[in-house]
């Protein structure tokens, strides 16, 4: 049975996943820092984004600055459409995102209504403010992006980036030399990205700075397709169709991604090929299959420079469905728009003419899954509480317990843990209390494997070894124990198949 | 021989290593992209420190945010101390760092000297603004971290972080719960810092965002050693002492490190263990030993938090001796001045008393020793150009090069192209041009290792795998290409014992 999202968060906190930033000087909303486990899991899910995009699809890399000259996002188009409209309460001043208001006191999403269309929605439904009650102004314009300025005086205007793809789009002249002349190409760039937002109050799923991992696939708007496409083409997926939504119907179509794109559903191979590879890596996580949908962005919250987007969105009981990743069909906009503006041709002769790319964008957050796969794989099996994260996923790959402090477990204990690590293993040693509190509090981070060097160690150097999932436990050579462990890990092996089956 | 360094810089731009940012606008100074090849390098360097740190050392490693509240950075001493000394041309209005001026035209380091100092010692000297030999006006300061503010409104201000320990200090009693109460104990954060450089010149050496690895011991100041200092006792390493600095004297003091605590040359125990380590980081990063120095700041070049300071120095030909790292003995002074502006308890009890901890911090930048390896890499045999780099910093890892574009050769060379894809190495497939011309590219960028596909691979499953050092050939079966090529790469097996030898 799952546990409730709070008792999820509060061992997320006491353990050292997540907790809000700056805690010791009281706090600031949008905040969040990875703890010790927290950071370990993070870089684990970014490592993986990259064995999919990098080492798979074959993607560059880049790694560019957060700070931007202000001339780039103004072609972007972000200085003017990066915006978020607020409405400030006449009595007490405090000021609301407009959105945010029309969903928590009339339950509907007016993203891409107009100014005036806002003002009318809030005075007609008497939307109020939440803090004091008082009436709404008119509705203004804040630009969400962080400014400063770089170097002495303020003559030069920067910002901290909104998303990491515009590093890629600059760069599209070298890095499709990189590329050589090959089309479809892809980049990527993982890092931090900011939105200022006004009064962030959704814990870790409404940061104002956050890790994102961005693909830019460069296409020939005239063959939009993907050269893997045949072997994706089965995958099924559920799409929440913008005509649905607006029709206020829930129904998801469940459909193949080949089938998608014939139906004229998906706008191409390339995009459908994209949602078929961000549900396995959904999968891949630990997300089951049925908290999975597509969302279709309806055109009034599309961002400004894209002509489809599908956000994909993970089921949760605290937030429910939440928005992971977003793929957009950003067409030609950011390259003709920075063409434009740096007054650089940024077209390519590809078969025999001048082309200027179009684009298609998946792009995710690395702090919303986190949190979706903490809650997902959160249970209790009695009165064992259970993290069960996919075994590759766990920041303490095993847990090195001597059952005694004395009789030279411990040092047996610390050979062992000290030959884990020079193996590359993420390894816990603990020695306090019971052996059962020490397998308790294993479980409840999720360590797959605990290991405990007892008596028979010494004489035998065999150790037993102890399976999370099922708190099954086996026997084992010493000698096995790296290799046993990676088998496991890699899923190569089943833990059935391994070692003599202990007594409880 | 090695090769001039703006030769490395140009094929670090063609190649795609490094490039100046946002270069279609014009570029800001101060601002780097890491391209294909860079950002894979640079990845692996952090990768490698981890596992020096996290993994080997068990450090814990946390992520927190780059936007920090003033009063953070108020109580950290950067609002008032991280300051840079500037001075104005009166004709021309340019400002410049005086410690740059003084160096440049008196070639005097003059950091540490009082404003009124460095005033008297601008005018004897005669230094002139270097834009239009305009003469100078008085010493300003300007502080040096980008300044932006949080949410709607300018009230509440922030500032991209300095340095990423601080994120670890406010963090202390979590972090502290975490280590269950055992001293010494280390946090490590990876991730981006920020200086707003007055007007950097020096390329890749003087960023105005950079990616750093801060590691900080946590200890008891009663007892500070290292629970492994014996095991390295015996590391030598050079130390330019303050001493000698002062008196210009160039003499660098070999010894170990045991012998430099004895001797009162460094602080204690713990400072010279992370110098060791320090020292063969950079050796694992392929720096040569004679390259690398260990210079003690002298008290007027020391930040405001520090009571004792080594600069990790590396030679190069480009920039002169260039820090890469530097060691810092903070004492209690950030957690005292948190504890004071924060009003928490900083405190824990240890040995039976309330213990305010010291801090010995290893701090690493990332981009500075990228730099410094790629120099050190770079030769040229003949006509050969080489980067030499660790096979195991190497970007690609093995190149894949069908002989003919024709006869099933392509077909093949695919096939095993993402066989190695999926077995996790990074490939690169190329097929054009002659062999000769594939791979002197390959030797270029330092890939280790390429292999080809011939007419007998097809009839036999045998190809050709090169060696990039010494251009010799072998063939083996193709069976045995991962783990050869995996062995291989970690130095456990030589070129020489695998294979058939090819005749060139």
């Amino acid at each position: 049975m799952n546990q409730k999202p709070d008792e999820i968060m509060e061992m997320a906190r006491r353990r050292g996943f997540i907790w809000p930033s700056f805690e010791i000087y009281g706090g600031v909303g949008g905040f969040y820092d990875f703890g010790p486990l927290g950071a370990v899991m993070k870089n684990k899910i970014i490592q993986k984004w990259r064995e999919f995009y990098v080492i798979r699809e074959g993607f560059f890399e880049i790694d560019s600055p957060t700070i931007t000259p202000e001339d780039v996002l103004r072609a972007s188009g972000h200085v003017d459409h990066f915006v978020d409209a607020m409405v400030e309460c006449n009595k007490c001043g405090e000021a609301f995102r407009a959105v945010d208001l029309a969903r928590e006191q009339a339950d509907v999403d007016i993203e891409g209504m107009s100014k005036t269309e806002m003002e009318k929605f809030l005075e007609t439904k008497g939307v109020r403010c939440p803090e004091c009650g008082g009436t709404l102004g008119k509705i203004f314009y804040f630009n969400a992006m962080f400014r400063t300025t770089i170097g002495p005086g303020s003559k030069r205007v920067g910002y901290l980036r909104p998303e990491t793809a515009q590093g890629i789009f600059i760069d599209f002249k070298r890095l499709q030399r990189h590329a050589r002349g090959k089309l479809p190409f892809g980049v990527v760039q993982i890092g931090k990205g900011y939105r200022n937002e006004v009064s962030p109050r959704q814990g870790i799923i409404r940061l104002r700075e956050f890790t994102m991992a961005e693909a830019e696939v460069f296409f020939d708007p005239k063959n939009p397709t993907h050269p893997k496409f045949s072997k994706m083409a089965g995958e099924q997926i559920g799409l929440w169709l913008a005509t649905d939504q607006m029709k206020n119907r829930q129904h998801i179509t469940r459909i193949t991604v080949e089938q998608a794109v014939n139906e004229g559903l998906v706008c191409n191979k390339l995009m459908a090929y994209y949602l078929a590879l961000t549900k396995r890596f959904l999968l891949e996580l630990g997300i089951p299959e049925e908290a999975i949908r597509f969302r279709e962005q309806t055109p009034g919250q599309r961002a400004h420079y894209s002509k489809e987007t599908w956000d994909a969105e993970v089921s949760t009981k605290r937030f429910g469905w939440v928005e992971v990743a977003g793929l957009a069909y950003r067409t030609d906009y950011d390259l003709s728009r920075h063409a434009k503006f740096s007054k650089e041709d940024l077209t390519i002769f590809y078969g025999g003419e001048k082309v200027l790319c179009h684009v298609v964008e998946p792009s995710y957050g690395i702090d919303r899954p986190f949190y979706c796969v903490l809650e997902h794989s959160y249970t209790s099996e009695g009165k064992r509480k259970l993290l069960k994260l996919k075994k590759w996923l766990a920041p303490i790959t095993v847990g090195v317990f001597p059952l005694l402090n004395r009789d030279g477990l411990p040092e047996k204990a610390t050979e062992i843990y000290d030959q884990l690590k020079s193996e590359g293993f993420m390894v816990e040693y603990d020695d306090s209390g019971s052996i059962g509190r020490r397998y308790a509090r294993a479980d409840e981070i999720g360590t797959p494997y605990c290991i405990t060097i007892d008596h028979q160690t010494l004489v035998d150097n065999t150790l037993t070894i102890r399976d999370r999932d099922t708190a099954a436990q086996v026997r084992i050579p010493e000698t096995e124990l790296g290799k046993t462990l990676q088998a496991l890990v890699q899923e190569k092996i089943s833990f059935d198949s391994i070692g003599e089956p202990v007594k409880k």
